[in-house]
Protein backbone atom coordinates (compact mmCIF):
# COMPACT_ATOMS: atom_id res chain seq x y z
CA UNK A 1 0.00 0.00 0.00
CA UNK A 2 1.26 2.98 -0.74
CA UNK A 3 -0.70 5.74 0.95
CA UNK A 4 0.51 9.35 0.97
CA UNK A 5 0.34 11.70 3.99
CA UNK A 6 0.50 14.97 3.69
CA UNK A 7 0.26 16.15 7.09
CA UNK A 8 0.67 14.35 10.32
CA UNK A 9 -3.01 14.79 11.43
CA UNK A 10 -3.79 12.77 8.26
CA UNK A 11 -1.14 9.88 9.57
CA UNK A 12 -2.77 9.85 12.41
CA UNK A 13 -6.25 9.53 11.15
CA UNK A 14 -5.47 6.59 9.13
CA UNK A 15 -3.71 4.91 12.29
CA UNK A 16 -6.74 5.22 13.83
CA UNK A 17 -9.41 4.44 11.54
CA UNK A 18 -6.89 1.13 11.17
CA UNK A 19 -7.73 0.05 14.18
CA UNK A 20 -11.37 0.93 14.08
CA UNK A 21 -12.04 -0.81 10.68
CA UNK A 22 -9.75 -3.74 11.41
CA UNK A 23 -7.45 -3.45 8.67
CA UNK A 24 -3.44 -3.95 8.92
CA UNK A 25 -2.55 -2.95 5.33
CA UNK A 26 -3.62 0.53 6.79
CA UNK A 27 -1.81 0.20 9.59
CA UNK A 28 1.16 -0.26 8.38
CA UNK A 29 1.09 2.43 5.40
CA UNK A 30 1.24 4.86 8.03
CA UNK A 31 4.44 3.46 9.88
CA UNK A 32 7.79 4.96 8.25
CA UNK A 33 8.97 1.73 7.09
CA UNK A 34 12.79 1.65 9.12
CA UNK A 35 14.67 -0.01 11.62
CA UNK A 36 13.74 2.80 13.87
CA UNK A 37 10.44 2.74 13.64
CA UNK A 38 8.86 1.87 17.47
CA UNK A 39 5.58 1.07 18.96
CA UNK A 40 4.94 0.85 22.78
CA UNK A 41 1.45 -0.93 23.64
CA UNK A 42 0.12 -0.82 27.57
CA UNK A 43 2.42 -3.44 29.62
CA UNK A 44 3.52 -4.92 26.15
CA UNK A 45 7.48 -5.19 25.26
CA UNK A 46 8.75 -2.03 23.14
CA UNK A 47 8.88 -3.19 19.23
CA UNK A 48 11.32 -1.59 17.10
CA UNK A 49 11.22 -2.58 12.86
CA UNK A 50 8.92 -2.63 10.77
CA UNK A 51 8.47 -6.62 10.96
CA UNK A 52 7.80 -6.33 14.50
CA UNK A 53 5.79 -3.47 14.37
CA UNK A 54 3.69 -5.34 11.71
CA UNK A 55 3.61 -8.73 14.07
CA UNK A 56 2.73 -6.78 17.38
CA UNK A 57 -0.45 -5.50 15.53
CA UNK A 58 -1.24 -8.72 13.39
CA UNK A 59 -3.35 -10.45 16.37
CA UNK A 60 -4.45 -7.23 17.47
CA UNK A 61 -6.39 -6.71 14.53
CA UNK A 62 -9.13 -9.25 14.81
CA UNK A 63 -12.62 -8.48 13.85
CA UNK A 64 -14.01 -10.54 16.79
CA UNK A 65 -12.17 -7.95 19.16
CA UNK A 66 -12.55 -4.86 17.27
CA UNK A 67 -11.80 -1.38 19.71
CA UNK A 68 -13.77 1.50 19.46
CA UNK A 69 -11.36 4.28 20.33
CA UNK A 70 -11.79 7.89 21.24
CA UNK A 71 -9.16 10.54 21.32
CA UNK A 72 -8.85 13.47 23.37
CA UNK A 73 -6.11 16.09 22.08
CA UNK A 74 -3.64 17.24 24.74
CA UNK A 75 -0.95 18.66 23.08
CA UNK A 76 0.96 19.00 19.15
CA UNK A 77 4.49 20.14 18.54
CA UNK A 78 5.83 20.79 14.86
CA UNK A 79 9.37 21.29 14.95
CA UNK A 80 10.60 20.61 11.52
CA UNK A 81 10.11 17.50 10.29
CA UNK A 82 9.15 16.06 13.13
CA UNK A 83 5.60 16.35 14.91
CA UNK A 84 4.47 15.33 18.21
CA UNK A 85 1.21 14.44 19.62
CA UNK A 86 0.70 13.95 23.14
CA UNK A 87 -3.51 12.66 23.90
CA UNK A 88 -5.51 10.64 25.67
CA UNK A 89 -7.09 7.17 24.49
CA UNK A 90 -10.41 6.62 25.51
CA UNK A 91 -11.33 2.76 24.45
CA UNK A 92 -14.00 0.55 24.66
CA UNK A 93 -14.42 -3.09 23.58
CA UNK A 94 -16.98 -3.46 20.45
CA UNK A 95 -18.57 -6.92 21.90
CA UNK A 96 -18.76 -6.07 25.88
CA UNK A 97 -18.80 -1.76 25.66
CA UNK A 98 -16.55 -2.36 28.18
CA UNK A 99 -14.95 0.90 29.43
CA UNK A 100 -11.35 0.64 29.25
CA UNK A 101 -9.23 2.69 31.87
CA UNK A 102 -7.56 6.27 30.34
CA UNK A 103 -4.23 5.49 28.15
CA UNK A 104 -1.85 8.38 27.28
CA UNK A 105 -0.89 8.09 24.16
CA UNK A 106 2.54 9.92 22.56
CA UNK A 107 2.60 9.40 18.67
CA UNK A 108 5.77 10.99 16.80
CA UNK A 109 5.27 11.40 13.36
CA UNK A 110 8.25 12.30 11.03
CA UNK A 111 8.65 14.33 6.99
CA UNK A 112 10.24 12.60 4.80
CA UNK A 113 10.47 12.33 0.59
CA UNK A 114 7.24 10.24 0.12
CA UNK A 115 4.77 12.57 3.36
CA UNK A 116 4.45 12.28 6.88
CA UNK A 117 4.78 8.54 8.69
CA UNK A 118 4.60 7.30 12.36
CA UNK A 119 8.11 7.35 13.77
CA UNK A 120 7.24 5.91 17.35
CA UNK A 121 3.78 5.38 18.87
CA UNK A 122 3.95 5.22 23.43
CA UNK A 123 1.23 4.43 25.33
CA UNK A 124 1.23 4.79 29.15
CA UNK A 125 -1.55 4.36 31.47
CA UNK A 126 -3.62 7.06 32.60
CA UNK A 127 -4.34 6.93 36.49
CA UNK A 128 -8.03 6.09 36.35
CA UNK A 129 -10.59 8.83 36.84
CA UNK A 130 -12.15 9.32 40.27
CA UNK A 131 -15.89 8.23 39.26
CA UNK A 132 -14.34 4.64 37.47
CA UNK A 133 -14.49 1.18 39.92
CA UNK A 134 -11.74 -1.09 38.37
CA UNK A 135 -11.82 -4.94 39.62
CA UNK B 1 20.99 28.30 37.33
CA UNK B 2 21.84 28.91 33.71
CA UNK B 3 23.54 25.78 32.64
CA UNK B 4 24.17 24.73 28.84
CA UNK B 5 24.00 21.36 27.55
CA UNK B 6 25.50 21.51 23.94
CA UNK B 7 24.56 17.71 23.66
CA UNK B 8 21.47 16.05 24.35
CA UNK B 9 23.27 13.33 26.20
CA UNK B 10 24.68 16.61 28.13
CA UNK B 11 20.74 17.09 29.36
CA UNK B 12 20.02 13.47 29.55
CA UNK B 13 22.75 12.86 32.45
CA UNK B 14 21.65 15.92 34.28
CA UNK B 15 18.15 15.08 34.38
CA UNK B 16 19.61 11.70 35.87
CA UNK B 17 21.88 13.00 37.99
CA UNK B 18 19.42 15.43 39.10
CA UNK B 19 17.29 12.36 40.92
CA UNK B 20 20.23 10.60 42.39
CA UNK B 21 21.64 14.22 43.43
CA UNK B 22 18.24 15.07 44.83
CA UNK B 23 18.42 18.39 43.53
CA UNK B 24 15.32 20.53 41.66
CA UNK B 25 17.49 23.25 40.71
CA UNK B 26 19.44 21.36 38.46
CA UNK B 27 16.58 18.99 37.63
CA UNK B 28 14.59 22.29 36.25
CA UNK B 29 17.44 23.24 34.68
CA UNK B 30 17.50 20.51 32.17
CA UNK B 31 13.95 21.45 30.99
CA UNK B 32 12.91 24.03 27.95
CA UNK B 33 11.25 26.88 29.85
CA UNK B 34 7.87 26.76 28.19
CA UNK B 35 4.04 25.81 28.34
CA UNK B 36 5.28 23.00 25.28
CA UNK B 37 7.29 20.92 28.17
CA UNK B 38 5.89 17.75 29.64
CA UNK B 39 6.32 15.38 32.20
CA UNK B 40 4.47 12.22 32.69
CA UNK B 41 5.86 10.07 35.38
CA UNK B 42 4.01 6.69 35.62
CA UNK B 43 0.47 6.58 36.80
CA UNK B 44 0.53 10.51 37.53
CA UNK B 45 -1.19 12.87 35.59
CA UNK B 46 0.78 14.59 32.71
CA UNK B 47 2.25 17.50 33.87
CA UNK B 48 2.21 20.46 31.16
CA UNK B 49 4.69 23.69 31.60
CA UNK B 50 7.51 24.65 33.83
CA UNK B 51 5.28 25.20 36.55
CA UNK B 52 3.68 22.10 37.39
CA UNK B 53 6.59 19.77 36.28
CA UNK B 54 8.37 21.87 39.63
CA UNK B 55 5.87 21.41 41.56
CA UNK B 56 5.71 17.49 40.48
CA UNK B 57 9.27 17.06 41.13
CA UNK B 58 9.60 19.01 44.14
CA UNK B 59 8.32 16.83 46.55
CA UNK B 60 9.70 13.71 44.84
CA UNK B 61 13.45 15.41 45.52
CA UNK B 62 13.20 13.88 49.27
CA UNK B 63 16.59 12.78 50.23
CA UNK B 64 14.45 10.30 52.41
CA UNK B 65 13.44 8.95 49.29
CA UNK B 66 16.20 8.66 47.01
CA UNK B 67 16.08 7.02 43.97
CA UNK B 68 18.82 4.97 41.98
CA UNK B 69 18.40 4.94 38.40
CA UNK B 70 20.06 2.63 36.34
CA UNK B 71 20.06 3.63 32.68
CA UNK B 72 19.69 1.02 29.61
CA UNK B 73 19.89 2.80 26.10
CA UNK B 74 16.89 1.33 23.25
CA UNK B 75 17.34 4.15 20.16
CA UNK B 76 18.49 7.59 19.92
CA UNK B 77 17.14 9.46 16.89
CA UNK B 78 18.54 13.08 15.68
CA UNK B 79 16.76 14.97 13.62
CA UNK B 80 17.18 18.32 12.92
CA UNK B 81 16.66 20.05 16.27
CA UNK B 82 14.78 17.33 18.03
CA UNK B 83 16.35 14.24 19.46
CA UNK B 84 14.57 11.29 20.73
CA UNK B 85 15.92 8.79 23.44
CA UNK B 86 14.08 5.78 23.85
CA UNK B 87 15.60 3.52 27.18
CA UNK B 88 14.43 1.25 30.04
CA UNK B 89 15.12 2.98 33.35
CA UNK B 90 16.04 0.68 36.33
CA UNK B 91 15.03 2.20 39.67
CA UNK B 92 16.00 1.32 43.28
CA UNK B 93 14.98 2.60 46.56
CA UNK B 94 18.15 3.35 47.92
CA UNK B 95 16.43 2.84 52.01
CA UNK B 96 15.38 0.07 51.23
CA UNK B 97 17.38 -1.28 47.74
CA UNK B 98 13.80 -2.49 46.90
CA UNK B 99 13.89 -3.48 43.29
CA UNK B 100 11.46 -2.15 40.97
CA UNK B 101 9.77 -3.20 37.80
CA UNK B 102 11.53 -1.72 35.11
CA UNK B 103 9.93 1.25 33.41
CA UNK B 104 10.49 2.81 29.72
CA UNK B 105 10.93 6.48 28.95
CA UNK B 106 11.08 8.82 26.05
CA UNK B 107 12.90 11.80 26.36
CA UNK B 108 12.73 14.36 23.82
CA UNK B 109 14.78 16.76 23.33
CA UNK B 110 14.87 20.30 21.60
CA UNK B 111 17.55 22.56 20.77
CA UNK B 112 17.33 25.83 21.09
CA UNK B 113 19.16 29.07 21.14
CA UNK B 114 21.05 27.91 24.49
CA UNK B 115 21.47 24.56 23.97
CA UNK B 116 19.36 21.51 24.16
CA UNK B 117 16.78 21.20 26.53
CA UNK B 118 14.27 18.26 27.64
CA UNK B 119 10.83 19.10 25.77
CA UNK B 120 9.34 15.78 26.99
CA UNK B 121 9.87 12.76 29.60
CA UNK B 122 7.62 10.30 29.49
CA UNK B 123 7.46 6.59 31.52
CA UNK B 124 5.55 3.91 30.83
CA UNK B 125 5.75 0.47 32.77
CA UNK B 126 7.47 -2.08 30.88
CA UNK B 127 6.41 -5.87 31.27
CA UNK B 128 8.38 -7.49 34.60
CA UNK B 129 11.03 -9.29 33.76
CA UNK B 130 10.48 -13.21 33.76
CA UNK B 131 12.36 -14.31 36.88
CA UNK B 132 10.69 -10.76 38.96
CA UNK B 133 7.86 -11.64 41.57
CA UNK B 134 5.57 -8.52 41.99
CA UNK B 135 3.55 -8.35 45.06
Amino acid sequence: MSSRFDTPTDAEDAYYDAIEEVDLDKMMSVWEDSTESTCLLPMRPLQNGTEAIRELWQPMLDPKMQLNITVNHIQWIEQGDIAIHLLEELVTLSETAERQPPIYAINIYRRGDDGWRLLSHVNSPAPPPPDMILP
